[in-house]
Formats: structure tokens, sequence, C-alpha cells
């Protein structure tokens, strides 16, 4: 695959792919353990320029799509739970201020967030709406002088230490309901809350929350003014949903890697268990799906980067990679044997992590509709 | 079902679902998460008669082994922790006694055991050789007035909390190797120790150690006199494997009816998600294979009390029900979204026990190969 | 599981199995090379009573429906189609005039269907119609003397050399259209014709054509006077599908028999290939596959018998034993290599019949429906 | 994709695309039925330029491995055994002898082949060697004058209309065995048959044969020179599978657009089934396999131009793709209902063929153990 990269995007690629081995990886298994994330790695993150990398200006690096998902594959191959930090950071928080905000937000707040000292969230899911965000509950009443937000939000990454929350809102003005729209609301504005759920079972290493919004006032200049419409947080989904599928792939590597190499060094009936024909089949059908999920997020990446990219390719990938990201990895942690519950070996986290991510940002069955809809013409959702 | 069952073993049944929901599944939660094992359940299951319950007086109950099946069906209907503990007490520590060793030995402890006044583990698998025992390198020693141990076992279900250790272990008479045969071994015995495993990914609720042993001293009559060769923890297996067949099923049942309640309860595009073709799908594959494997285990049960049961249909029924719960539990946990990880749901604890239970007393790996060898005649162990 | 068979069930699968394997086994090959059905193949049967076996009196045997099962076991190991044949007969032709005829046309029918003197055929399906019957087009219309049928049937076993068919059509009196209703109508009456669908895939040992009516003039004892509603046709289709499950077994059982034959005889790389992992797993997970499914079967005959099944019990069972026959059929014929696409060695065939018993008397899809539907109280089928 | 396709390319794929669909497609049907291939198909395509199209010079195209895949896609479209006939010619018979022949051979038979006024087959698979050819029992005994060849070989496409056959035998040199090397004979040498294999199940629109070896007395310019070793043979396989990976995509493709238009036309409960959940599933992963099988392919065909490709790579290729196609277009197939048992819907056709490519020029198990060696560096065949 190697041959398919630009000498920025191998660059890219050592840099992330060094700072996560280094950094990332011996921290892992303690922070999985206490459930507790570090927010010092957003802004180790920053200094390296792995957030919003694919910005121009404003203090992002600029790269290319490509070179975003090798940063997001060698963040998964360490942790998903950190990926998913990341990602949201990236796609979920500076993306909307650069494509829908107004010049002044994204000099105010871009910079900060390229840097991690600003760490941002990403607030659409509801408690009642987590496939079908268009019965959003969530409101933004229009007052004299800004907005006023009520409404509740839940399983949102990075929630509990997020300095700036993108919350979408549908807008209510003169009593009349209207589109959904992005709001921009500062850490401590009255009314705002932001408690952890605690207590999962994957996903540790990174920190979740609810958002809770009672009265919450916020200036006018607080709207994400080209934000209108369910369209713009989905244009923000595909961006994040591009990244996971290369994350996947890098979480599903670690695996094969580990898995091999414990195969190779763990004799029983007097030889390696790697020369068995049950276990040579596990890492060859794994290694197969990795190689064609990651040139199939190789062409997306440069799809988008052309501008020829798609919403229903984009769930392809996404549904491809975490699906077998998620079967594969599954299947190559019985090659563990009783270690397989150990999480000095890795794995079992990684096969917990990949759960979620097969789940969130659109479940493996609400892309098999969308894709259903794409080919068929006809909407199955319900 | 029932229509296949006796009235005895129908108020078995119900005693054990009783107690299984009512006191064991309010404590669950809670000990996952703090991966805490309180020794007063198997107390507590004891009083019920629920331990060691086909053995034929020694105060044990006497049992049909399709009434033991239901017994351990209603455990780990709550966690497959809390069945390992009582699968550990009653077919690897009671059986073997009751089997293979002396009446003095079944007097002692039989009776103790049947109370969980003593707690007792199972010491077979050693670090270096989990599918291959007959490699066993932990060896006993004799000596002018008993037998020296020394070796070590590891992944031992029970041990930190053991009064009893049943020990297998390789005898060794004027320097030459021997049978592996089984010793019991009281705790507190100079050289034996046996330290907890902590920070397990799965079956968190139970508790399991390693076992060392350090010129262990023990008495002529720790020798369970019948023991000899690995046939004998093979049998112990095998009634081990025969209760998790049936365990594993309540296992999946508890995954079907959450999944199916919430699925009514959950609403997404309005209608209750119980409604959409793929979320029945998947309930309608969970319960078939419920069916099919209960089916299966009743006969099994069936042909163990009238002596007609093969080592090879354990295999089967073992491998398929494990195989089946882990594979369908997997797919359920699907249906909850986001809140798959959410441990109140109790799914995603189900799914990562599950794992260990298609790993433990043979892995699915192995048991294809006793079938392969059973079905062509020619072994591919290695 | 002999053990679970009664004397009189045992002797049945005797002969039932001494007459597939020494009359049908050596005509199978050629039959389905030149999609040639041989009509005395039903008298055969009716001659050693297998034809509408669980029938008391009449001319039949009266014999359990498990033993009717292992009929359907025994003739579907060699062939599907002659079990379809059979099936028709026995479920489809036979059962309705015992349940839902009168006296006379029980008399005048069933000792001759019995014997294969007349061969009978089912026609419910319609071209437009597959999967939902209540939208039936076919008509009969009450007239001074009888009824006139209307309309047309697909995909009808039997039809283009059966003596008698069963017609399915919705009546119509007075211009109202009431209730789907059964009619017999004998071969030969004017504007009935049954021409055969050619050049089949699979079932090409069988014979399957259209039916075709137009202004058909039946008699009024034509009707079937019992019958009255789809519960009817569906009451055929339960019997049916209840042989289905146990037919399909046979037809793995054979193919898990000459693989494994095929396996330890033909050697690669100076080893039988049986001695190889990846075909062990095959086999085993076949083996299992077929032995839960047999008990299964088992198990709903006994129901049956003792008037305690349910739709949704044979819905289950068909599926679950149909969807298993085709797929390890199919993994089966991996281990013939190149020769598996040699008919001499007869899991082609089987592989390609098995196709159509998971499609036909209710879809793999439809199947999962209907259990849907059980489990959570909501038609989800469209 | 057709962003990442030449115009070159492009255009190749237009006109084999053409020919396939209005010259090939309408007498496939007939064919099938009547296991009946038509020599003349090898030189309508020659006509075109398709056969031998990556050769430079001596009349071929000289186009790129992309291109020779877009041609393999557009064959199987139609047909996986038109496809296996030109992939014989241009693969197996074109390619050694331009890779291992003089230029006397290349001048005498690549010209004539490329028009396809020579039909050839590759004749390495022994009756009793499929999947391990280091056994080869057919030897090539030197003489004074030239070579004398006996054996036989099975499974031969093309091989009862061939004009010229490509022989793998060991040579044997004053009675000694020697290396593997490749022959070339004519048809009408004395002691050269090859008959026809009659009645299989699949990919009955090629013709297959043995071919037997009684003496055969070749000149000694018979030899191809530059053979030597199995590595010859495995070179020309490596480009077989290569086409292989692309054409059961095209497969595929046709299965997923037919079955795609037939659930937009069926109806049933009211709306078209191409509404239903569960129909909308097997589309949208079927297309997905065929997104990501293609990419792969494409990617393979790059590094084989650019000299980067290992045989590895092959294998994985031809093993996923082979693999994936076989299995979706049978979960494709059940969207037919009854009707997938009907050859003109041709989805039936496309699985009988899908399981051959799945098991020639090396099976699925074969393909797995080849990675697993290359990932673990062990090698596990036997």
């Amino acid at each position: 695959m190697k041959s398919l990269l630009t000498e920025e995007e191998l660059a890219i690629h050592e840099t992330a792919k060094d700072y996560c081995q280094s950094k990332l990886l011996p921290r892992v298994i303690e922070a999985y353990r206490t459930e507790n994330f570090d927010p010092n790695i957003l802004r180790e993150m920053g200094e390296l320029g792995l957030l919003g990398a694919t910005i121009q200006g404003y203090g992002c690096a600029g790269v290319s799509s490509v070179a975003y998902g090798l940063i997001a594959r060698e963040v998964e191959r360490v942790d998903s739970g950190y990926r998913s930090a990341m990602s949201v950071q990236s796609s979920l928080v500076m993306h909307p201020i650069n494509a829908f905000g107004s010049e002044e937000q994204k000099e105010k707040y871009l910079p900060k967030l390229a840097t991690g000292q600003l760490i941002g969230c990403f607030g659409l899911t509801e408690p009642n709406h987590g496939s079908d965000p268009s019965s959003m509950e969530t409101t933004a009443t229009k007052t004299a002088d800004g907005w006023t937000l009520n409404g509740s939000k839940t399983w949102i990454s990075n929630a509990p230490v997020a300095d700036l929350f993108v919350i979408w809102a549908r807008e209510v003005i003169d009593g009349q309901k209207g589109k959904v729209r992005g709001f921009l609301a500062e850490k401590g504005t009255p009314g705002l809350s932001a408690p952890a759920i605690k207590n999962k079972l994957a996903l540790r290493a990174s920190i979740t929350g609810s958002v809770f919004m009672e009265d919450v006032k916020l200036p006018a200049d607080a709207l994400l003014p080209k934000s209108g419409g369910l369209g713009s947080p989905f244009s923000c989904l595909n961006n994040a949903r591009y990244g996971i599928s290369w994350g996947v792939m890098g979480a599903l590597e670690d695996c094969i890697a580990r898995s091999r190499d414990y195969a190779l060094e763990r004799k029983q009936f007097g030889k390696p268990i790697a020369s068995f024909q049950l276990v040579q089949k596990k890492l060859a059908d794994a290694l197969t799906a990795t190689t064609v999920g990651l040139l199939g997020s190789l062409q997306l990446g440069r799809l988008k980067d052309s501008g020829k990219w798609a919403p229903d390719m984009v769930s392809m990938m996404k549904r491809n990679n975490t699906s077998m990201a998620l079967q594969h990895s599954r299947i190559l942690l019985d090659i563990l044997g009783g270690n397989a519950c150990a999480d000095e070996y890795h794995l079992g986290r990684h096969v917990a992590n990949l759960q979620v991510t097969a789940t969130y940002e659109g479940t493996h069955d609400i892309h098999t509709l969308i894709l259903g809809k794409s080919i068929t013409g006809i909407a199955a959702f319900s």
C-alpha cells in the first residue's frame, strides 16, 4: 500500500506512529482499568499537528484526507477510545466550525482547538433519538439578544472535559419550529452541565458524558451561521465516519500482529500454535479483510479530496470496516486461549471497543439501510 | 420443553430460578464492576442443595443430571462467573472426590463442600499447557510418608478463596515419572499459595487465581486413590462441560429476553425497533439456537444418567452451545445501540463472559479436533 | 438417537432405508441428468406403506409423526426431489382430504393415493403470490350445480403427472368474494392443464409444473367441505414443513458420509485429507448441526402427536434445518475439490436441491418473520 | 472506480462489455442446458483483441493488466465458463509460451492463438494430485530425437477442442527424474487423446476434459526451453488467478443487478420486495464486497505491471474475491424465491459456476495455507 501514498503522507504516518507507540501505548492499560482519560493527550496530539489536520489555515496542518486517515489508524492501533477523542475534536468540532462558522468563530476557536488548548465535544444524539436525529427534541429559542437552549444529549464523547460544546438544536422562532442548527456553547455557561457516564464496558480510555441544557442562554453569535438542516451535522458525521473506517483497521492490524506473535511463541502439542491450520485460517482471513478495507478507505479519501465522494460511499466503508474489524478481532481473540481475558494482551480491549465503533455514528443496521436506499431507491428505515 | 422434565426437575428448576433472580441478580453489577466474588454465594447455594446435586449421599441431593443442568442454566442466566464458581465446586471438586476418593475422603469433605462450608478449586491447567495437559510439569514425588508437590497452575477459578485444592500432578516414584493423579491439599499447607489474577476483562464476578506449589508436603492419604491417568481429570472436565452446555443457554436466554424487552420499548422512526425486520431476524436466530441447544443438552443429560453418553457427545454440545451463545449474544448486543456498553443492560457482561466459556475446559478448536478425530479416526491436534 | 425411538419406528426406518438405498439411489443420477421423474416411484412407496403413513384407516399405515419423519429422512438421503414427490402426496394431498374432506371423498381417494395408484398435487402458489397467499387470484365461482374455477398456479410439484389436483381458490358466491377453500379436480377435466416446467437447476429428479384453469367446471362435491380460510392450506403446509425438517437432515447426513469417505480416501501431500484440521472442522460443524437438528425434529414430532405443537415451532425447525442443511452441504462440497462438479459424487446435486428446500413452503425470510412475530407480537412482513 | 482507469482501459472495457452482452449473453442459457461450448467464441474474442491481451507483439494487444482484468470481468458477467475458456487461452497457454518459449515457438503459435485460430489448453492437474502438483506422475523421457510423454491429466478446460496442449511433465533423463518442465503438443499426435467430461453440475457452457498420454513422442523443440521447476506453471497460475479475481466480481455484479431488478418488480404484501429490510441487507452486503474486491484487484493489477506483486497477494485476492462472489451470489439467489431454480434468471447458473472458481487454481483452503505460511513463516499444508 505504501506505493499509493505521497511523501508527505508517509511522513505524517511516521510521526503519528511514533507518538502513539511511545506515548499512548504505555498508558492505555491503566487508563482502561481506571476508566480515566488524560486530557493532555489532546494537547500532545495538537503539538504534533494531528488535530483538525485537513483544515487549511488557522494553525492547522492542511494535509490530505488520506493523511488524516493514517493518523486515525495509528491512534486506534493503540485504542479506539483515544481515536474517538481525536475524531471528535477534528471531525465533529473543528470541521463544523470550519465549514459552518463565521470568520470570527474560526479565528477565535480553531487555533486553540488545533493545539488542544481547548477541547471540544459534539452534541447531536439524544436519549430517545439515536438512529433518527430528525426527531430531535432539543430546542434553541430565539430571544431578543440571542438563543435559549433546552434539552439533553447522551453518549457524548469528551463532554465531561470539554471547553467547547457544538450543540445541535431545532430553532424556534416566534413559537414556530424550524431547522436544526448548530450552536457553540462554552463550558461554564449557566444551565449547561456535562456529567460523566461511568462504568462503561468499552471505550474506557476515553471519557463520555451526558449534556443537560436548562435555559442555557447564548449570545446571537453562538449560532454557526452556515448551518441549516440535518445536512450540517450529517456532513460532520460523514467526516468522522471516514476517519473511523481508517481507525478500526489500525485496531485490527494490532490484533493481527499481537495474535500472530502469540501464536508463534505459544507452543502446544510440541509445536507453535501458529503451525495449526485453524490458527492460520484466522490470521489469513483477518489480514485479507484489513488489506481490502484499507484500500477501500484509501480510495475513499482520494475521492473525498477530489470532491467526488458521496455519503453512501462513506456508509459503505464505515460499515464494512467496523464490521470486519469487530468480526475478525473477535476471532483472533480466541487464539489467545485463556489469556484472552487478561488485559495485558490488548486484544480483549480492542474487541470491546470495536463493538462500539460498529454502533456509533450510524449503527451497522442503519448503514445497511442507507446503502439499501441508495441501491433500490426505497427507504426502509421503518 | 417442560413436557420433557420430571416433577422433581421442575421443582429444582423453580428453586434455582427463585434464588438466582432474587439473591444473585441484585449483586452482580456491583460485583462485576469491582471484580469481587462473595464466597457466601456458595454457602447460600449449599443451603438450597444446589452443590454437588447429582451425588447420592454425603449430604447431597442426588438429583438427575438434567436437574443439575437446569441449576447451571439458572445461575448463568445471571452470570457465567457465578455458574463457574458453582461448576467448579460441583463438577471439578465434589465429583472427583466422589468418583476417585476413598470413603474417608468422601465423608470428610463432601458434606462440607455440599453446604459450601468448604470451597474447592481444581488445579489442572498450567501456564504452558492449556490445551495439552499431557505435557503437565507439576510433579508429586513419593516420599517416605507422603507426597511432595512442585509446580504451578494458572487460570484456576475459586483458587484465592479455596479451602480445598484438587491438584493434578504427575507422580514420581523412585525418580520415575508415572501417571497423572489427583491430590487433595488444604489451604494453609506450607508452600501452597493461590494469589488472585486481577483486572480480568470477563468473568469478573468470579475469582480466579494462580496456584503455586513449592515443596508442598502432603500426607499419603492426600492422594485420590482411584485416580490414575489423564482419564481422571478428563472425566471431571466432561461433567463440567456438560454443565456449561446448559449454563450458557441460560445466559443466552437472558440476552434474548432483555433485548426483546428493549426492542419493544425503544422507539425509533416512530415505531418500536422490535418491528424492524433486521431486529426480528436477530431474535429469531437466537431463539432457534437456544431451543435446539437446550434439546441437545437435555438429551445428553438423559444419556448420561442412563450410562450411554460418550465424551465426544459432550464435546459436541459444549462446543455448539458455547459457540451459539457467544455468537448470538454478540448479535443481540447490537440491538441495544449505544446502551450496549452500559453495564446496567447486562448484555455486554454476558458477551464478555461467554467468550471465556467458549475457551475454557477445551477451546472451540480443541473440541473441533476431538470431534474430527471421532468422525475420521485421525488425530489432527498437531 | 435410536434410544428415543419405538420398535415400530425403528422398523419403518429400516424399511424405508432399504427401499431408498436399493431402489432409488441407483436411478437418481440418470433421472437428474435427464430431468425425468418416474411415477412408479410413488407406487413402489405405496406398496411399502410409506404414503400418507400417519393417517388412520383408508389403507394407510397409521404410524407416528416421528415414523413419518424417518421416512422423509431416508428418501431425502437419496434426493430432495423424491422426498418432495412423497411429501406432496402425503402431506399436501392425502392430509387435506383426510382433514377437510367428506367421508365419501376419503373413501374414494385415500386408498388409491395410499397405494400410489393415483398421484396428487397441491395448487396453492400463484405466479404473483409466493409468500403472500392471502392475495390469491384464483376463483371458484358457485354455479347452479357446482363450481367454476379460473386462475393459474405455478411451481407445483407432481402437477404434470398428477391424477388428482387439490386446488385452493377463493370462493365467489353471488358475485361476492369469500374464503379460500379447497377443491378436488381430476385430470382430464376440461379447461385444466398442467404443463411441465423444464430446465430446472435443482430438484430435477422430481417433476414440477404450472396449473392453468380456464372455466374448469367441477361438481358440487368437488369442494373439501371442512376447508375454510387460509388456515386450511396452512395446516397442510405445516405438515409438509415438518416433514421437510426431517428430510433435509437426511440429505445432509448423506453429504457428511460421502465427504468423510472421500476425505479418508483422497490423499494430498502424502496424507488423507481427512487428517487436515480445515477438513475436520467442516465435518465437525456439519455433524453437530445434524445432531441438534434431528433432536429438534424428533421433539417436534412428539409434540405434534400429543397435540401440543404450534405453527411457530414448525417454522423454527423447517427454517433451522433447511438452512443448516444448505449451509453445511455447501461447505462439505468443497472437500471434493474439482470433483464437486461431477454428479457421480452426489453432493453437488444435494447442494442444488437444498437451496429449494430452504425456499419452498415458506422462504427462510418468511419464517424469520413468522418467528419474529411470535417473539415480539409485531408483524413485520411488509 | 472509473476515475482510476486510463482512457485505453475504459475503451477496452467498453469493447468487451458490448461484445459480451450482445454476442455471449444470448447463447449462454442454451449452451448451459446442452453442455455445449462453441469454439467460435474464442475466434470472436480474438478478432476483438481480447486474447493474450497483455502480451507485447506477436499480434497481441499489449494492454495493461488492469485492462485484462476488465475483460475477464465482462466475460464472466455473462458466464464463468466463457471466462474460463478465455483465461486458459490467455494466461495458461499464451503466457507460458511468451514467458518460457523460444522465439520460434512464439512466432509459430502466439499469432494464431491471439486470433483464436488455434485453441489451447493447460495440462497440470492430475487425477491424484490436485492441490499438490509437486507429486506429479506424468513423465517426459528424453530420447535420442526428442521426448516421450506418459501420464494423464484431468479437469482440463478446453482440452476436447484444443489444437495445442501445454503439458507439464517431470523430465526423465537417463533414468533420472528431474524438474517439471513444459511441453507443447499438437492435437493429433499419436498417443494423445482428450475426451470430454460430461454431465458437469457447473461451468457447463465451457468444455472440460481429461488428457491421456501414452508414449506420446514429441520433437526436441516441443520443450518450452525456459521452463524449469514448478515455478513455471505456478507463474501461469498466478496470472490466471489474477484474472479470476476480476472475473468473479463481474459475475457477482450481474447477480446484484438482476436480483435488484427482480426485487424492484416483484411485489408481495402489496410492496416491492426491494422495500424489505432483509432484502436490502442482502444487496448492501453484496455491493460492499464487490466494491472492495474490485479495488483490491485493481491495485493488484497496478502492482503487477510495476513489477511489485508477490504470489501471496494473488492468493489473497483470488481467495477473497471467489469466496465473496460465491457467498453473496448464494445469498442473492434467495431473493428470487421459487424462480431461483429457473435458468432464465441466470443467478442459479452463476452460483453453480462460482463454486468451481473458488476451487480451481488453488482451492480456498490451499490459498488459506499459502497466506498462513506467508504470515507465520510456517508451512501447514499437511
